[in-house]
């Protein structure tokens, strides 16, 4: 991969750009001053303004523009519901301790930077030109020294293709790689235990007994799940309908590098829309994004080793098969409409597919809104389509109806077998085990059920798996169970709703697209620029007077207030500092326009204008320059426009 | 204490008001179908939306007409930050375990109720009535049975005295009370174990290592602090400023009861004003509000045992000196402002100051802004001057010098007993301790830096407590330390600044304020009407289609556009329900605006538009409806201008 360039053509040079948002406190490491923690940032003022224009922009383009129902869950969640999720078991990474020094690694990690070591040491021994790929390098954590050994051409293509699976290793998986390619502790050279799961949430006990215990949720999703019942209730038992939910989740990582896109503790804000699974899951706004352009990196690209783009329409992509339905197509253009209007550079977005392997069992499609930074290409946004996973592993567990019912136009006639327990006699023999009795009995398959009348008619009795009760096995005899194969009429259609899921990265979308508008001026390489686009920046106006003449601060004053009456909010920088340098300041803080105060604003009343991304001024009335902002603000004109019809100003020179 | 009325006159029932919060989805128990979990609770749609619109209206009221530095600081903290601000240490109840039925009672709570359920028997044993405070009742979590039981006159006068201190006993006099006045598990009579301390903040590990042990906050406070620095060199290193945080934070409570006032994760919001300590914590925009009138109960009326308030203005207050300073002042008044713009009513509002025993010890002054429900009066704000206490914990802790450095305006010599290390010598025989042993050295006062100098002239050598290096002390001879008199000059004043903290529960603010804004009509008491003001409403206008008529709904989805567009968040419900019936679930929902869509609409393009609390009627064209809610949601009209300027319509009945 090579270098990532800014708009202007330069190369993004990654320290600059992080000292200077550390600078000017768009983030800071939490807990500095106690020596940090890896994984935990702060937010400062322009940063958490960011942020919460994301976020409005977000509920706007979202949650207002569709109606969607917005919830609030808690983070705490009972260790219960995340077993039933799959996260308890599921959500860990592989690691790897040295017994001697007490390191940490995480083992697919580690083998990766050990035989990519090797290989880039195999080359070397052969002479070969070794392509360094800085992004990769960037990531690691260690970097591991690299011998010019060669190696058995053999061995090489044993790297190579572990390498290209590195992903797809369980534990067992990674103890026989570590071992059979005797990979140690990059900097001892010590041996390493085997691989052990670690589970990445964040646990914790709650309430004094400390016998419940909890997690912090790696995901706003379940939450909104288990509310899925009273929202559909709320929403007049009317589909589709989507709930969304921003809020803070977490992740124990093992160890945290690349800034702000690997954190601990992040934000994001998830949307769960529910959709009828009959019927191609259509949408009736899909009409108004058909024609969106979308940059796709389809599956068989990727299976093939490459990564080439394929530019096609949303609607074209959907009426080929390429994403599975108008639903996802919906969101996945919405989602770029979206990134769009942050300020990302459409030229380094793509929407990548999630491999075969890569999704979950249940899942039908994924694809990920992927942004380029000088990390290499960052997941920021996943959109996938869940089917009924997550509404029917909770709605098994609890036995809430975590269903759809309506009624159907025409009566609805199954021939089914069916089952009739003698409560009198079920209840007493089961006591407190009778629910989960009766409810494996309930969930047995049409076939099964089959099966066991024909089994309770020669024996008279049958055997049925329920886990959990006695030794895993119950009996039933023909005086407490009957099995009949019967016709039922349906007037009402009952089913489990499938999901999509868009779900936001705050965090990462945040650091890229700061990457996509930061630029720095010629000659002027050391500061940097961030052109926000005016809704996302942190402060859209710096008022400045020319000099703390005191006959300057009541003009400031009354911008100031007249500005922020409007909602256009603004700093006023009375400083000593000169014009330029103050200019400069702001634009590293992404501020768009700039008014100066000056002794011709004393005479008569005029200010001028200046637009952050050309330096270009104009100059004009006190209402003129307000009403101005504000239209420029709303998005309603663009500074093209405002240059247009105001007089340009060249007076001063404030670059 | 007496019933709590609405506006209207009705006693507020709060078991209706519940009801009517749960089936709108204002709030809903966390996990309810896997049993829900005590102090956990998930805001719906609507509670949601109130909540995004009172932190809102918070960012616009103090963060930016103040210029307030908003941060977001992580909730995971780890131990060593919350070891210094006391937290691990105090932040803790009593907890007595039944070692029989393993129950776990808060001592304070438990001893209050049985000595209050004892001292109620003795009255009705004496034939005396018996006032029962219901608000109190309401908050217990077991209500101890009473016994006409007559005790002696002694007793009676003891019972009294401990009730009246009940929140100042430590474990021990816990202990000492349970066994003196034989305090049993109420429902058992069964023997607790003594009172042991139950820290409230949640705990957990960060990292894979388990090795750095850390909490949930308990309260955003912390992380602005030790940001402290960072943000006076962003804010150009003026003085004075403040910082600001909205967030979650977390208390493990023992037994939570009292719906949303007393729950385990909770939504907060902070500021942290920081002051010169020196010139009376003046203000400049004290004069903004010193006319503005408070209710105010004092420490002197309180310790007497009354409850009366005072009527004051805050002005008065001031120069009373009953409000410690001008800034203290200024925030009471803004908090004050505040809530009333929420829809608080003012007659359920006060300020109530802390008594000293309350107050941290370092506290100058601190009145917690109450609300009156039908729990009783309800802490929702707190303001405190913290003096430099939290700057100067974290400063001795870590040597980061979170003070202030201003040029002075004339030079200050001072004389003072100074501290020369041989570094040298001192480097090699203290290695890896030398910094703590510095740290220990340099905070030394000057009047034990005299006696030190006397000390090592006698013996050659000195003896230095340093907490956490070899025994505890050091001794350093003459060649290595010297301790002289002399004269500095000071051309920069340092100091630490006080800190002002209004610290905002939201969640207890919006659920005191619904009960405020709660009534219900005459007639039709099952249902209640949410008078939220329109700049806090969930949905400011219903849209209602007169029928399902095809002609309808392109006008519906106009207005909805139109409305949208200009940022007024709006519903269309085109369901069956009669007109009165969708009002009426709208008016539980607090929309303060309906547009009703008719056949006059579709024949002229006029409206209707109703207000929730008067259910009256206006009719204009489309255009003059549209701006008429523009106008009512930005408050720049209310509903009697509007009524004054538009034709009344008193056609359909909608009520």
């Amino acid at each position: 991969m090579a270098t990532v360039n800014t708009k202007t053509g330069q190369a993004v040079d990654r320290s600059v750009l992080d000292s200077l948002l550390r600078r000017r406190l768009f983030y800071t490491p939490s807990f500095e001053i106690y020596g940090g923690v890896s994984g935990l940032y702060d937010y400062g003022p322009p940063g958490c303004a960011v942020l919460n224009n994301m976020i409005e922009l977000w509920r706007k383009h979202f949650v207002l523009e569709e109606d969607m129902l917005e919830v609030d869950c808690t983070m705490l969640t009972p260790e219960e519901i995340l077993k039933t999720s799959g996260h308890v078991e599921k959500f860990a990474d592989w690691m790897c301790k040295d017994p001697k020094t007490g390191e940490i690694f995480r083992a697919d990690h580690l083998v990766e930077e050990v035989l990519e070591a090797r290989l880039k040491g195999d080359k070397e021994a052969r002479g070969q030109t070794v392509v360094v790929d800085e992004a990769k390098e960037a990531k690691k954590k260690k970097k591991v020294s690299t011998k010019a050994v060669q190696l058995p051409d053999a061995v090489v293509q044993e790297y190579e293709e572990i390498l290209a699976q590195i992903d797809n290793f369980d534990g067992v998986e990674l103890e026989g790689i570590i071992a059979k390619h005797d990979i140690r502790n990059p900097t001892t050279g010590g041996n390493l235990l085997p691989p052990v799961a670690f589970n990445l949430m964040f646990q914790t006990a709650i309430g004094p007994s400390s016998n419940m215990p909890g997690y912090l949720r790696p995901e706003t999703a379940q939450g909104q799940f288990l509310n899925f019942q009273k929202l559909l209730d709320f929403n007049q038992n009317s589909m589709p309908f989507a709930s969304a939910s921003v809020g803070k989740s977490f992740r124990n990582e093992i160890s945290p590098r690349a800034g702000l896109l690997r954190v601990r503790e992040f934000l994001m804000a998830e949307i769960e829309h529910y959709v009828d699974p009959e019927g191609g899951k259509k949408h009736t706004r899909f009409d108004e994004v058909k024609d969106v352009e979308l940059s796709l990196l389809n599956r068989d690209v990727q299976s093939s080793g490459k990564t080439d783009i394929q530019k096609m329409t949303v609607g074209k992509a959907v009426e080929t098969g390429l994403v599975d339905n108008e639903t996802l197509g919906y969101f996945i253009a919405r989602i770029q409409l979206f990134l769009l209007k942050l300020g990302v550079d459409p030229n380094k977005l793509r929407f990548r597919q999630h491999m075969a392997n890569e999704m979950a069992h249940y899942a039908s499609d994924c694809w990920d809104a992927e942004l380029q930074t000088s990390y290499g290409w960052i997941e920021c946004v996943g959109c996938a389509d869940r089917s009924a996973y997550d509404l029917t592993v909770h709605k098994n567990k609890t036995g809430a109806p975590l269903v759809v019912r309506e009624p159907r136009a025409e009566p609805l006639k199954v021939e089914e077998w069916q089952i009739d327990l003698d409560k009198k006699k079920f209840g007493p023999r089961f006591k407190k085990d009778g629910k989960t009795v009766e409810a494996a009995i309930n969930s047995l398959s049409q076939d099964f059920r089959e099966k066991l009348s024909l089994e309770l008619e020669q024996n008279d009795k049958v055997e049925i798996d329920v886990e959990g009760v006695a030794s895993g096995k119950v009996e039933l005899e023909k005086d407490i169970i009957k099995i009949e194969k019967r016709t039922r009429v349906e007037n009402t259609r009952e089913y489990t709703p499938n999901v999509i899921e868009p779900s936001f990265g705050i965090g990462r979308i945040l650091y890229s697209m700061i990457e996509h508008v930061y630029w720095s001026r010629e000659g002027d390489e050391a500061r940097g620029v961030l052109s926000f686009p005016p809704l996302i920046a942190p402060t859209k106006v710096l008022i400045v007077p020319l000099s703390s003449n005191q006959a300057f601060a009541p003009l400031s004053q009354r911008l100031m207030t007249k500005l922020r009456r409007m909602g256009v909010s603004n700093r006023v920088d009375d400083s000593s500092a000169s014009i330029g340098k103050r200019y400069a300041r702001n634009d590293e803080l992404g501020t768009p326009f700039g008014i100066t105060v000056d002794f011709q604003s004393v005479k008569d009343n005029t200010f001028t204008l200046r637009d952050r991304d050309s330096t270009k001024q104009v100059r004009a009335s006190e209402d003129e320059i307000v009403q101005a902002l504000k239209s420029l603000v709303d998005g309603d004109e663009t500074w093209e426009d405002i240059r247009q019809r105001l007089p340009e100003f060249t007076g001063q020179d404030v670059e």
